[in-house]
């Protein structure tokens, strides 16, 4: 782990949009974050995110976003739309495209909001883990290019088609962060919440074709907290459901290396076979 | 419970819509589901996928579901466009809006698919329960009217403003069916999704102002299954993963009294105080 910080980070450029008018910004794929098919998920999740983020008439922080994923991303420019569909006191829903010529390829929603303190409880607890450091980084050189901008420190529940082992469940827990190191913010959690190995490989260790059509992430935090966690790790635990006829869903959560929830995240994916 | 059989259900009266061109549907409120403010929600997200189904260029069924509560239906008529924004060999994603006059209430997107058989297997097990007979139906009387159209038979995990105890949790498990009776389908176990007593209410036993804002149902089953289950009670297991500065997410699942997982299902709900 050794890799120099570089400015611009790789997801800085990943996420990289144009303003083109009131609504619409321009962005393109990045090799660094190729997955088998077009980009990594959560990159296009995340620059959805940032189209937002950057929209001259955002009203306060991300609490939810859902993005699905309708087809490809193929290599190449593409445009999001981001339209501020109701704008209420303290609250904001949009409405998310992003197209590649006449061809949409994803949609989503995101609701924002301004927050105020309240009566707080965490009920879901972190899982305890080994300190990060104490563990090896899963190697990521001739995996899926993209894997390899992130330093994972699987605990348990790992994939590796060429060493498959026996599984009875597809709990995965782990450690994760950007890399080279990158300071937190909505953007790359929103990309980490969908940084975990895909259910079904983990449960029956060998590969399908698969491709997440829906995802939701609710955000428990707030830029500030973000900024305090910085670069470190962030703790990750992620569960199958139910596994059916093509499709199989994601539960999994995302904790702060002191135990805080950050984000709650669900998926649906399809597998073949 | 001797309310006898009636045709039309209220449930089928309050997600009826009738179709005024190739993407739109009317529809109106009904006295029977009315909330604190405006209709239950799980109806509102029930009449959306409804007009999804009723679309004369639907593709199979229905996948994945987000319903977003923009601001408050208002009693009265409303207007569903559905829109098919991409269709795939075996799967389609539409878009969702629900107006009044020109007014945005609701957004959502659905992801429907056809599915083929494939390697299967449930991860999430139903929690043991007595069986639903042995309980007391809970009183509905004297509270939100919607309530009074379920047949709630609480294990653990109540709330009665009038009777509160403690809780040092938010965890409720519940059988519920619709009162009276009907044939269960994806409509009203989209419904039955929401139906779910407020997770703050449940760990703080007191009533405080709440609305959920954004609602995600992946669905576990199909059409065939649904039609076996009939009108027999479903199992309801719901908790809260984090209550923080004004939100409140749920994560919930619904099974088969045999023991199947129909539905996962997340929501992220405003609070005050």
């Amino acid at each position: 782990m050794t890799k120099p910080d570089v400015y611009p980070h790789v997801f800085d450029e990943a996420i990289a949009l144009t303003p083109l008018d009131s609504h619409r910004f321009a962005g393109r794929t990045t090799e660094p974050y190729n997955n088998m098919v077009g980009p990594f998920g959560g990159v296009t999740a995340a620059a959805m995110l940032n189209a937002v983020m950057l929209h001259p008439e955002r009203l306060g922080e991300p609490v939810a976003l859902t993005i699905n994923y309708a087809g490809p991303v193929e290599p190449g420019e593409f445009i999001i739309e981001a339209i501020p569909v109701r704008t209420n006191r303290s609250t904001q829903h949009w409405n998310l495209v992003l197209r590649q010529g006449d061809t949409i390829a994803t949609t989503g929603t995101a609701f924002f909001a301004i927050r105020r303190e309240t009566w707080s409880e965490q009920e879901m607890l972190a899982p305890d883990a080994p300190a990060p450091e104490t563990l090896a980084a899963l190697p990521t050189k001739g995996r899926r290019q993209w894997m390899g901008n992130y330093d994972f420190r699987i605990v348990n529940g790992s994939f590796n088609p060429a060493e498959p082992r026996e599984s009875d469940n597809s709990q995965s827990l782990m450690w994760v962060r950007d890399y080279p190191r990158r300071a937190m913010d909505f953007q790359s959690l929103t990309a980490i919440g969908d940084s975990f190995f895909p259910r079904v490989f983990i449960r029956r260790q060998k590969f399908v074709p698969i491709g997440t059509v829906s995802m939701t992430l609710y955000f428990h935090t707030d830029s500030e907290e973000l900024a305090a966690i910085g670069d470190q790790y962030v703790l990750g635990y992620a569960t199958a459901n139910q596994s059916r006829n093509n499709y199989s869903d994601q539960s999994a959560h995302i904790w702060s290396a002191g135990g805080q929830l950050l984000l709650s995240t669900t998926q649906i994916m399809y597998f073949k076979e």
